[in-house]
């Protein structure tokens, strides 16, 4: 088809949508490792994961063999309410930049959670409502998770509470708010509510919380309410199951056209979003049906795939939640106040980090005041105004895109726009009046992190 | 077709968008009465009115004739950024309310300014840079319009200054920040920048200002500055001319689909949505070739079709603007603080004036509570965050619907859906803490204003 035919946003029709999520995991040679006991450091029993997950949930974590998995219809058909989203072929920001590179993004922000969350806060609230559950604990950080969770649990009738990053509740009380409209109790993290958080505070007294805490917090009360059950927004396998359908309307949408990239980009926090983008177009590159760069892009105050361990490490600050392999930056790591939220967790995705350490992918970093610059230019030239999380993204596709033109190279390149930063004006904010925090950890400081990894046998 | 085969979401084609704007008052019989000379009582003529608004949009204000004006590739393309907007069929509401009714909604808010403002902004801001303008000026309330304006204005290089009405700017500075990231400069208003800024400010110090004011300050900016115009986003023929891309798009996709509406609902302010959405349906039925129920909503504080007078009046405070005839509340209204900011305008389209002064439109009230109700339970099953001036539209829609539940008609009720809330969740916070303010004007208080409307000859 020729190059001018293609239109500005490629939707794809309600009947073209998957109707199955794509595992990649079926495709690794090297599979994920496993989820570890913390006491007995012996792989976690789905018995024992049911304690805390769903039952479904427990077998997709666990599923390293079925290569596409059925999407239930209710979940389908909440998917039709706010997708397909997008990709967008990005013929101003090209035309801006003079390149003759093509970019492309695959926009996930027209959803009130603002973000790619909701894909997977729907499969589990679903899921906890087939197994008759009466609600879902779960922590948040910049609160798009939050707000996610709360749409979903408010369309299937479930409790749903959230436990929020105090600075983060402070800072952002419209995030909360927005939670509320939905029905969820948001309670600040650390709280006296759980035994966990009331050692924190003593601890820490004045402390301003951290995801780690949070999630031990949450984890604490679906362990020990009946009917409730713990339900996370990146890093699990399932989730990245459930987010395939990112990357799975955007090769059917790229496909329409008959179009190859050459590039695909994403920011890369606990890897939600990336691994759901990469998907089936890595599951090409592990069954050597075709070869895309992809390109993990963290960000410099928080560098698991670049500076951290690719080991055994708790996910949680409390430590009460199984141990995963993963790139870590130790999880007693705070990263400093940058205001990319989504993107301040210590460790990465399993299935990410084995893909990365086979040298599948790889990963590059940008610093904060950089990637509000790229933010700024975006959104003034394709009218979308990104999330700080997504515009690491943006700053690596511009870079690219530049290159070409240096290059004279044609590359396409995809990127992920994972969301909207309309409740990260503050950010901005601080960008504009030039008080940016662009701190890097020093090798000392993350040295002696990676000291305190847990010793496995 | 088969009602099944009806999608959540009816997307047109890039190639079915709207190539030119439906200009209504070519098929009125009664024109709307021409905008005068605040001095002379005359006719505004096209050069007195070019010293405030650009050439071509003058030429678009007084054109009476013409049904179809071309829509300039360079609006077209820009418009493809973020439209077509979808036609949403609303399947979970219909189910929640147990209706047999129809309910489509026609969404604008998928973009960065949130609303359908940027339908008109993109216009007016192609026609100032194609007259060689150095840039434009007006004022914002609520901050729709403005952070519509700055995007347009900075996809064109054009200087864009906003003034915000005071209350707003100290109590949204989210709205300001991101007119800051599209390159606006926003001023408090009233301000010490212009002589009926000071004016006003000596007359009433400490006033957190009103749109009137604001827009007389703007105009006051663009007429003394060279390479300037004013511009503004209702209540002008030429805005519901360019919003009539939103009711093409409308009717295109029902026709896709063979879908004839009975209710179209919309909430007014201006007009400007309202008078967007309708065009092509009262174009149907002024030619005689269909009919609609056709219904406009306001809200109880600020009444200007039900309450107000149909009579020439002001269109701002400082009385510089030339002299509507419109349904008004008298310029010297000030609504009590509603959170509705797009909603407290004085007085209403010329156009739709007219027309519901010719019984072609019926209006109603709705008071605020019930408005942010109807929000919230359209927010828990149709996922989207509406904002408060939409949520006017919301809940007559929900309540015609339930008048089929009781009598059992399958009527089919089309309602615009302007936009998102995601910077209005101070006004839900004081819902939720029950804090709202549902203030009805008295018909003493309204007497009191209406006396004040200037005599004419």
């Amino acid at each position: 088809m020729a190059e001018n035919k293609i239109p500005y946003k490629i939707y794809l029709e309600e009947n073209e949508m998957p109707k199955k999520w794509y595992n990649v995991r079926a495709d690794m040679k090297n599979k994920p490792a496993p989820l570890l006991n913390p006491g007995t450091h012996e792989p976690m029993t789905a018995q024992e994961l049911g304690g805390v997950f769903c039952e479904e949930l427990v077998q997709q974590e666990l599923d390293n063999e079925n290569q596409y998995i059925d999407i239930p219809q209710e979940i389908q058909d909440f998917y039709k309410m706010y997708r397909p989203s997008p990709l967008v072929r990005a013929y101003c920001l090209e035309e801006k930049l003079q390149t003759p590179a093509k970019i492309y993004y695959k926009f996930e922000g027209n959803n009130t959670s603002g973000s790619h969350k909701l894909n997977s806060a729907i499969a589990q609230a679903y899921y906890a409502k087939k197994q008759g559950l009466k609600g879902v604990t779960t922590e948040t950080g910049a609160g798009q998770w939050g707000t996610a969770l709360s749409m979903a649990c408010s369309y299937f009738d479930l409790d749903c509470k959230v436990f929020m990053v105090k600075c983060s509740y402070e800072q952002k009380p419209f995030r909360r708010e927005v939670m509320r409209v939905y029905g969820a109790s948001v309670t600040p993290s650390p709280s006296m509510e759980t035994e966990i958080g009331k050692k924190i505070n003593a601890e820490h007294p004045g402390t301003t919380g951290s995801l780690g805490c949070a999630i031990s917090e949450a984890v604490e009360v679906a362990v020990k309410n009946p009917g409730y059950r713990y339900v996370l927004g990146s890093v699990l396998n399932q989730v990245l199951l459930h987010q395939s359908v990112i990357g799975l309307e955007t090769k059917a949408a790229l496909d329409k056209y008959n179009i190859k990239p050459d590039i695909i980009i994403g920011c890369a926090g606990g890897g939600s979003n990336l691994g759901g983008l990469i998907s089936p177009f890595m599951g090409e590159k592990l069954r050597g049906e075709a070869d895309y760069r992809i390109i993990a892009v963290e960000p410099a105050s928080c560098p698991s795939f670049t500076r951290g361990k690719y080991a055994y490490d708790f996910c949680d600050t409390g430590m009460v939640c199984p141990l995963a392999k993963m790139y870590t930056l130790g999880s007693d790591f705070i990263p400093s106040a940058n205001h990319a939220g989504g993107l301040r967790y210590h460790g990465m995705s399993p299935v990410l980090s084995q893909l990365y350490d086979d040298g599948l992918m790889e990963a590059t970093t940008a610093i904060q005041t950089d990637v509000f610059e790229a933010a700024e230019q975006f959104a003034r030239v394709e009218g979308i105004l990104p999330a700080p999380e997504s515009s690491h993204a943006i700053k690596v596709a511009i870079d690219e895109a530049l290159k070409c033109k240096e290059t004279g190279e044609e590359k396409t390149i995809v990127f992920g726009l994972t969301g909207t930063g309309y409740f990260d004006m503050v950010a901005y904010e601080k960008f504009h009046d030039g008080k940016m925090d662009d701190y890097i950890p020093s090798d000392e400081e993350l040295a002696k992190y990676a000291a305190k990894l847990p010793k496995m046998d």
